[in-house]
């Protein structure tokens, strides 16, 4: 099938771009190194091809990624690393010895959570300067003793570092290397092997994590691209010309529900600029003479890689004019 | 089933609030005077209950949404709001009589799609501010002309008035009478029996269409609120607390996800202010002594309805505490 035969708006995957990006991470966090986040492409049929790498542990934000991942086949060291009070879903693939479960944990509900749904293995979540999730770095050990007490093995601690995705190139490895000190502090009251974080704007900052949480660094983003520039654009949304004004606008046929808008407008390729962005459209403005017909095809690159993707059902693989592969986006909500 | 049983993030509507906005508008806008935009809310369940209120005619932003009311048997008489070159996937429907299917045209490239498709209905679609489909009002007699020679019903026109719906009101009323000034001329020009326009923030203002195209009055959100009094919020997203921070912050699991985040953040109930709002996480801010608790629900209204209700499977229908009905959001996806 040719690009040009798929319906759209349909989420495009250059297979140059992504196999770069796979394998300059992988050169740097190779094998089970790199916990790829499933969270920023929900899809199995990626993570497949991850795992293919040699990245066979995987992180997820909700249990109905663990439990598709668990049901694909890829459970051989997963890791919901968030926190979660309905992890009873998670029961059968651990009682059917599926899938190596692990989760994080940051309070005593979190882990009589994790004791209820029969969860063997947990980390404990240390929040390091992100207000979210994680407790206190001086509550740690705490909460490892409490988990021991109630059966669990504690692998160690996760500790993501989100705050410290966008700094600046100069001041960002002296920001991380404060906050993962703040980490490696629990690290050593809580024991295990494991030291969790990181993400695709410290992949190459982060040298203290035993395992870096990245997911992002496989389709990326504009907002991304200035802070991870070693990843390339892998990840376009492609859409039709539905309507042109002599005024100066053209129309495309993907909007709100194709996108993530929460950082600001996607950017068009080749037409633009955006002049906004509704529902189901587009509309870009286009300058007098512009060779620009209605029923072309316009590449979008998104703002947000997560939010974008889980809004499509599929991904589509393609080698320049052909569609080589569809990957289903089967891991949409919660 | 109660409430609290339901897994979070959860699609609530309030029946009270939402009986009382159906009510509300069909009271103006009786039977099919109102045709429901069904890209609100992107659900057949949803749109039944308001078909058994006597609105049988619909409109749709996408061809999916079309198909979809067609197998639903919701097919009296739909209309596709939109320009799309996609219309084959119509092309069963009609052939089986199993809907009456209108197309929005403004250009010989949509008109050719119409008549390829076996598509015998059109509205022309005419451009009355808002800088995206609709052909220019002098244009619009063409158009016509054009159809009605290659076998076309051209039914009227429509005209969306958009760029109005958030206008103060002591303006609003004179731009929009300006606005279908031009829809008005171009229907004369046309002919047909429909002049197709206005929205849930023209509702009360626009008193020149023959029917009114408003979805979001159904559910509402905090953007349309100031913009249409006379209706109620009926849609929160329902949410768990997973994570409290003695520094004063709570995590809740739903994120960027759950949310249509154009219109900015969304509002938390009971809790808040809203920090930020991550992939799968709202921070918000939690004064000392907060009662609020691991494991408590906390609802959370929507700042823009539309690419809220797309990102969920299924709405439902609550009466206090207790779960009514459980509607699929079927109509997601292009």
């Amino acid at each position: 099938m040719k690009v040009h035969d798929l319906p759209t708006p349909a989420l495009l995957v250059d297979i140059t771009a992504f196999d770069h990006n796979v394998a300059t991470m992988a050169a740097r966090w190779p094998g089970q190194t790199l916990r790829p986040h499933v969270k920023a492409f929900k899809s199995t049929a990626l993570a497949a091809r991850l795992a293919a790498q040699g990245h066979t542990a995987f992180c997820c934000a909700t249990v109905r990624e663990m439990v598709g991942m668990a049901d694909a086949g890829l459970g051989d060291d997963l890791l919901l690393a968030n926190e979660s009070l309905d992890l009873h879903r998670l029961t059968p693939a651990i009682r059917a010895g599926a899938a190596r479960i692990t989760v994080a944990v940051d309070s005593e509900a979190t882990i009589a959570a994790a004791v209820a749904a029969g969860v063997a293995e947990v980390l404990i979540d240390v929040e390091v300067g992100l207000p979210r999730g994680g407790c206190d770095p001086s509550d740690a050990g705490r909460l490892a003793d409490l988990a021991r007490a109630d059966g669990l093995t504690v692998r160690g601690v996760m500790g993501y570092e989100g705050h410290l995705m966008r700094e600046p190139g100069d001041s960002k490895a002296q920001l991380v290397e404060r906050s993962m000190a703040l980490l490696l502090d629990a690290h050593a009251v809580v024991g295990g092997d494991v030291v969790s974080g990181g993400g695709t704007g410290t992949w190459d900052t982060n040298t203290w994590v035993t395992e870096l949480q990245a997911g992002s660094y496989c389709l990326m983003d504009t907002e991304y691209a200035p802070h991870a520039p070693a990843f390339a654009q892998a990840l376009f949304v492609n859409t039709t010309v539905i309507s042109i004004s002599a005024k100066g606008w053209a129309v495309l046929d993907a909007g709100l529900k194709a996108f993530g808008m929460d950082h600001g407008d996607p950017t068009a390729v080749e037409v633009g600029p955006i002049w906004f962005v509704s529902d189901e459209h587009i509309t870009v403005g286009i300058p007098e003479g512009s060779p620009v017909r209605v029923g072309d095809r316009v590449r979008v690159i998104p703002a947000h890689v997560d939010p974008t993707v889980s809004q499509h059902e599929r991904l589509h693989l393609i080698d320049g004019d052909e569609v080589l592969e569809e990957w289903d986006v089967d891991l949409r909500g919660w």
